[in-house]
């Protein structure tokens, strides 16, 4: 069994996947990433999750997702843990993701169900199966049915969980009832799963559900509105959860303004707009073969950020990097 | 504009979609219809939605329809807001229906987007304003992709409210990003919709969130534990909301152990086998082509009803039909 | 049994479902109506469909469909076999639907499997043979997942047709893999099925691979081109067959070139903006909610028109109606 | 421009995505490779199309991949094309996929749209090109929404194609009326494309459409016919090509008698099996986390190699490996 009672306390509250700054050549920008995590870091997160979707993962060449990660430890330095994506197509290339960084200081790998060829049921549950087999690490399961194309099924993911295989479950689903069943029978079994919500814009009434914490995109924006209503809900301040979850979700209409493309190039694309536009990143620059984001839809990402007083509501307008 | 400020607040708190109880015939059985109507109001909800899809709409001849809401308004007397389904495939079809019963006393007409024929954006919002030159009636806007395979758009759903062309939304989308979205904006606008949740296994977050009220099929099973949450929820006692909705959501499993079919079968299925359990319906009887839960699914749905307290521990699983 | 071997035959070579002229204000044109039938059945069609997708079913009110097919009958004066949908959501909707025109001299009726209420294949099934217990016409299936949102299984066909429930499938599901292996396996159980294409733009490849004949809705525009490419496969010239597909494929093109909306207002709007600058139909008028082509979408289709040779290459084009 | 007028004639004909045969431990079997290639090679195929999705590509690690393609390599000797998959999930480890096999012998690349992150048109169209600046090779686009979840746009693939990006398409879409308009645009636009259909039990129609060529996995178990079928069609003898067609089409009726699983295990699963039947293979193993087909499975598939000739009739059936 892989990880112990306090182990698993670890892992709740808010636990960001981090968005990658680049430079204007997309080459990683250490500057802003140090600042980025620090900010993270200082606003009270409770991990860090690196190389997840929004941590651009699948752009990246081995050599870079490696780049990518040894930066960021040094500059966590290990004042949170580090929780890594290894997301690959199938089984033994997610095994040889965790090999590869396997000598890190890491504190929980997390992986999706295999995805591109075509499965069932009976390839999902070996398919973790066999990730345990070649690592010590805590494991997350990721649902990510939008980029997978496989619900993980509840039943599965507690048994895997009872089986001491998986240890947590990173919930992007948008499945808000299968989560809350989820949610219970974790209860009945005793809780051998840590169940981490990545939906964002509802993450209120996940915690008032039972959620273990989030993994929200958006708290890159602004963590510190994710840690405050973590504690809110910890203190059973729900009024103050929901007003909070209120301001996050108007900050989110960020991602649905762009009209340039869609998808990861929208929703990345927009928190990196902000986060250049609030100074965090020097540039909100995007991995082949996706393009910034450029003229109006910054314009509209500034008015939210406005809005939300994210910015000065004088603040001026950046349309070219200065790097 | 069809509806003043006190028709709006007439359509908040719990309003489930009446499930109906058929003869071993298939024929509409008037006790337990009055048995399971009483039942509820008595249990406090705030109002009732017939010939939804839950309520067997689409599996009804306008003949049978028009039966079963005279029956119910009959049995209703009144006591709480009638709303009625006025569900078919294209616009001119939806306005027939409508006009079929334009002479009874009911409180607010439900219509879906139009379905079958593909169509567009364009299509869905002219669809509602055809609907409203044909209709005196306050008028919801069901959101149901599951059943009709668009998803209403927010943006257009509050210029629908602005304009006086629906007065409410019943969103059983399980888009909750969506729905919160729409329930901020609609605030901004001063508050022109009432926004009723279907997604009955996580209604404390939606009323956390800010919806104005239900429509959960399971409010047929346990009515007293919808109405206990709304009324918990007024008073702003979110852990309590929340242990009901613990309670609703396990009692809701009902459905997931179903194996001799899917869909409405199985759902509305296992909703008419429960009521059946507990002596409310005389049969779990079901509409062609669909046939009544047997065997191993009635049992699996008495453990649940069992562990649930909505039937003795040690009660009789029926079967049979006595009638 | 209903149909016996001369009936069989009846249903094969082309059966184009006819698009239905409006005047302005929407109601069925007549004379248009009337030259559009004719015009087909002169072309050589050996049938046609009324009340399918093309033919507007799902926009019509009841009252509407006993119009337009009563028209139709009386236009087509039994000169080639007359196939009817019998188009609506549930079992005992269809039923209705049948039993509303029984007395009307038709030759077949058309149903889709159930929609609306999810369900599985026992279901549709049963449906298929409910509908059978109420009609002695023949029966043909008409498996359209892209409205109802249902593949129909192969292997429930053919037990359909082995059982005398069903005589035929009109398969617009655009799945040629499942109808390849259905031709094969109806020739195995002794041909109780006759088997249509819907599928028009590879009809070419449906004959080669052995169907009994096709539902093109562009056979409304080039009837004649459908019926040679049947009597060039009846000689086995598929260098013709596959050079007057390429000619159809072409013409088809008109459908893609629309902006202004999507599915059906796009699809059978193009086929009625040709029939309309052909001097077939006197509008490109549209049932509500979907609204009639304009402009640039009425000039693009005119090109296609014109580098197809349906229409002279140095034609006006009309952007208002003449009615 | 990459590729000259004698390339292009090279890839036509059929060009089989060759299945890669285990021993029982997972690892290549060099043997039984060799044998499978050259009974292909034999039989007639006029290139290879190794690391496609039918050859394992994303359950190999880069080692692995080297490992078959090198082996392969060997194994052909030049004798027909050979073809590589480069698939990877978004553009820069695409490239260096290409980079790393880029001093081997091989004739193209075939490259899939980005898949895992969302994305839009001018991702997919900026994917395509930046991998052309990166390599010199000829490049197919692989169409395969089944896996990838985004259809290739023809218009764009005949922009790349002018353009010089890419030098052809592997189409297994199944969407054959966008494959016949691509032909069609193709031809007018000069043949900058060789077309290729994946879609392997309507080659048939295809071919008659204007195909240039097919990828049948298929196959891999009758090469022979796969090549008399393509002989049949370029003497114009159709009959014959359907007919070849009618029994490539009952063979691969082996694919859904599986009950085992669904998917890349019940499809390569079948064909792997068959090829072990019939001696070409020494096993059905599969890479993890699939599991080889047993029992019942085993059986049916080889009563479909009976039925059409492909063992004898009297074979005996093998349950377990000699290996």
């Amino acid at each position: 069994m892989p990880m112990n009672d306090q182990d698993i306390k670890r892992f709740s509250g808010v636990i960001p996947p981090v968005i990658i700054p680049l430079k204007g050549d997309r080459s990683l920008d250490r500057e802003a990433f140090e600042k980025s995590i620090n900010r993270m870091i200082d606003g009270g997160v409770t991990g860090l999750f690196f190389l997840g979707s929004s941590g651009e993962v699948v752009f990246l060449t081995d050599e870079q997702r490696l780049e990518v990660l040894e930066t960021a430890i040094e500059i966590v330095k290990g004042r949170v843990p580090v929780l890594v994506g290894v997301i690959d197509m199938e089984t033994m290339r997610v095994i040889e993701q965790a090999k590869r960084i396997s000598d890190l200081p890491i504190d929980a790998l997390v992986a999706t169900a295999p995805f591109y060829a075509l499965g069932g049921p009976h390839e999902n549950e070996r398919h973790f199966r066999q990730i345990r087999e070649h690592t010590d690490l805590p494991l997350f399961a990721y649902d990510l049915p939008v980029s997978v194309h496989t619900k993980l099924d509840p039943e599965m993911l507690l048994r895997l969980g009872k089986d001491g295989v998986i240890q947590g479950v990173k919930d992007s689903s948008g499945d808000d009832v299968q989560f809350r069943w989820l949610v219970l029978e974790n209860e009945d079994a005793g809780h051998p799963l840590q169940l981490l919500t990545g939906h964002e814009v509802v993450v209120d009434g996940a915690l008032l559900g039972g959620a273990d914490g989030s993994v929200p995109g958006l708290a890159n924006i602004d963590p510190h509105a994710y840690v405050e209503q973590w504690n809110a809900a910890q203190a059973g301040d729900w009024k103050k959860v929901s007003k909070i979850q209120d301001h996050l979700a108007r900050l989110m209409m960020m991602t649905r303004k762009v009209t340039a493309t869609v998808g990861f190039g929208a929703g990345v694309g927009a928190f990196k707009t902000a986060l250049w536009q609030m100074g965090v990143f020097n540039t909100n620059q995007m991995r082949e073969p996706v393009q910034a984001l450029q003229g109006e839809d910054v314009r509209s990402i500034v008015h939210v950020l406005r809005a939300e007083g994210m910015v000065p509501t004088d603040s001026m307008i950046n349309f070219d990097w200065d790097c």
